[in-house]
């Protein structure tokens, strides 16, 4: 995407310096900073205190962070040993990211079975690559889909301004390019469809102050931020068309893992008959997790995150405390949305509504009901 | 109530000062400060830049702000177009709040007939004093009601903590003594209940990480900081028994216009099963309004709200940019939530449903409709 003039993804391999190369995202929106991967500690380090966020990210630096061990295996000598372990390893960096997962065995399974280590390094960066181009496609065809919602508003409203919300970010930043929920919202605008987006805050990590309205405002689109608890307000007063948020990790039945607050905006959307997307690659789907409540691990992340709010004042950045240092506090990273609230899936290859059927007619090649012997 | 041992309201005029003094809530938690309200202007300002607020206290210091219009009335003479324009002037700080507009008509409407100045300024002073009794007397009940659904909870759970999720700050702090949505709360404690309490950070003013964690904790109460983004996930893990929270204004038929995402709790709870109770002194209920969405203008307050965070850091207090410099916000302060989603009503006269005819069978002399003279 561009950025003051300048292509750049959120994750790359520089060829020339035989590097990993990230945006460090916790420096947005006030600075721009690139930062190496050099190791597996590197990338662990980059998932785990969100330089990288997003389930597609996390994915592609998981696939990355496979590489990097292969690289750096002791002594050049890459046992399948250490790297199921450096593995598990880097997919503990942030347990609820199912493509994590999904990223990190994409590349173990192609390169176990090689014997020459150059080739087995050269493989996994390869792979890691082609993992990004997929993804990189998905987006762009998830905009694509999302695009049919955004225009039959826009034709219902008579070209009106078509009013969109979202939470957290699901943007280009989450992802290597496009986004998955503002994918869409990029294709209407290059479209030249009016648009604007309201942008929750999403606390406690404010990525959708942060990361949202930065990446929207550069590319050019209208956008106001609005406290995580406007949501709900704007809806019922018909200031908002649709929603569209994106998912770390969603069930075969529908149920909806998302950043904490997403639940919430969906029940106003249901009160107030505001169609509520949820845009996805179908590599976010868990096939084999269905109560989404009873399933999906819930993050717990350091209360700190809520206690101190980081900005900039007028010496720089710095970290404020907003509360009774002695009063204790809980981070819940995540929140489950039943697929009862979701109008509808956005993704890579169609739109389906929320349930099991639905999803499964989509996808019928993960479909396990058929394949009992699996 | 107590603070470091000594005992303090929000409120109180001074007799040897003849001051009215307030607390400075904008400091809080991080520093105690009292100001001093010697004019109107002060008055004014202490409202419209919420040095004070909550319903309660809003109102009493909207008394005391009337006596201070004819204190410092030009040479003396406290005429009534100059009272009456002063009156306008201290309601129009805070258009939402209707118990601001009580408070002044209370204090005006004993002193417009009484021609002696000093009498007229003593009258007044007396009155608002009053008034502030009459909220901490109303507290004090409110807190009586609502402590027996905190003592059925605790006998259901056979003892074990009492889970209360509250949102902003409708504690002493917004009252003059016990609060409101607070005072089953204390009530509860002071009687040896095993009672937590999820505090709602309640952004952009984050009076409930600030205000509501600094005076539970200094009272002793067991409570931890969540986002507002966190209160669905609490519920549908059973983690809130009940939800309490103040109201600004609520309708004769039941709508409670409250703090901005009060709604999106009421909403969590109600597809959840868990009780809403809005506690509140009748004078919040607006006699002359039936439906809250319509009705209720919503007060939007300067984006700077949003956009800036107000914290410590090393070097003290200060104020962080947390969003693009470029981005716009939008900062409503209060939503509606319809009568539907709330439980009931915790009123110092007793507890009813949020139906019209449960809250005018509680409160029969406000019952318009059986005096069509009115």
């Amino acid at each position: 995407m561009k950025v003051d003039g300048r292509d750049i993804r959120t994750i790359w391999f520089d060829e020339h310096e035989k590097t990993v190369k990230i945006i460090d995202q916790r420096k947005l929106p006030h600075e721009l900073v690139i930062v190496d991967l050099k190791t597996v500690d590197d990338a662990v380090k980059a998932i785990k205190d969100m330089y990288v966020r997003g389930a597609p990210l996390i994915g592609v630096t998981g696939a990355y962070a496979v590489y990097l061990a292969a690289l750096n295996a002791p002594d050049g000598q890459i046992e399948t040993q250490y790297l199921q372990r450096e593995a598990h390893r880097i997919k503990s960096a942030r347990p609820t990211a199912v493509n994590l997962t999904w990223g990190v065995d994409m590349v173990l399974s192609k390169i176990l079975s090689i014997s020459d280590p150059a080739k087995k390094i050269d493989t996994a960066q390869k792979i890691s690559g082609e993992i990004a181009e997929l993804e990189v496609e998905n987006c762009r065809k998830i905009g694509e889909q999302g695009l049919s919602i955004i225009e039959r508003i826009s034709r219902q409203k008579k070209g009106n301004t078509v009013q969109v919300l979202t939470h957290c970010n699901a943007g280009w930043l989450a992802c290597i390019e496009h986004g998955t929920a503002t994918a869409p919202i990029y294709a209407a605008f290059d479209k030249g469809i009016d648009i604007h987006v309201w942008v929750d805050e999403t606390r406690p990590l404010n990525q959708g102050t942060r990361l949202t309205a930065w990446e929207l405002g550069k590319h050019g689109v209208n956008h106001t931020i609005v406290t995580d608890n406007a949501g709900g307000h704007l809806m019922q007063h018909a200031m908002v068309d649709m929603v569209i948020v994106g998912t770390d990790r969603t069930t075969a039945a529908g149920d909806v893992a998302n950043k904490i607050g997403t639940y919430l905006k969906a029940l106003a959307a249901w009160d107030n008959n505001i169609p509520f997307y949820v845009a996805l690659p179908s590599s976010t789907f868990d096939w084999d997790l269905r109560d989404g409540l009873k399933d999906i691990p819930i993050e717990q992340r350091d209360p700190d995150e809520i206690k101190y709010v980081q900005g900039l004042d007028r010496d720089g950045s710095t970290s404020v405390l907003i509360c009774p240092q002695t009063s204790q506090a809980a981070n819940f990273a995540f929140d489950v949305t039943p697929a009862k609230f979701v109008t509808g899936f956005i993704t890579e290859r169609g739109i389906c509504r929320a349930t099991e059927e639905d999803i499964r007619r989509l996808f019928p090649e993960k479909d396990r009901r058929q394949r009992p012997e699996d």
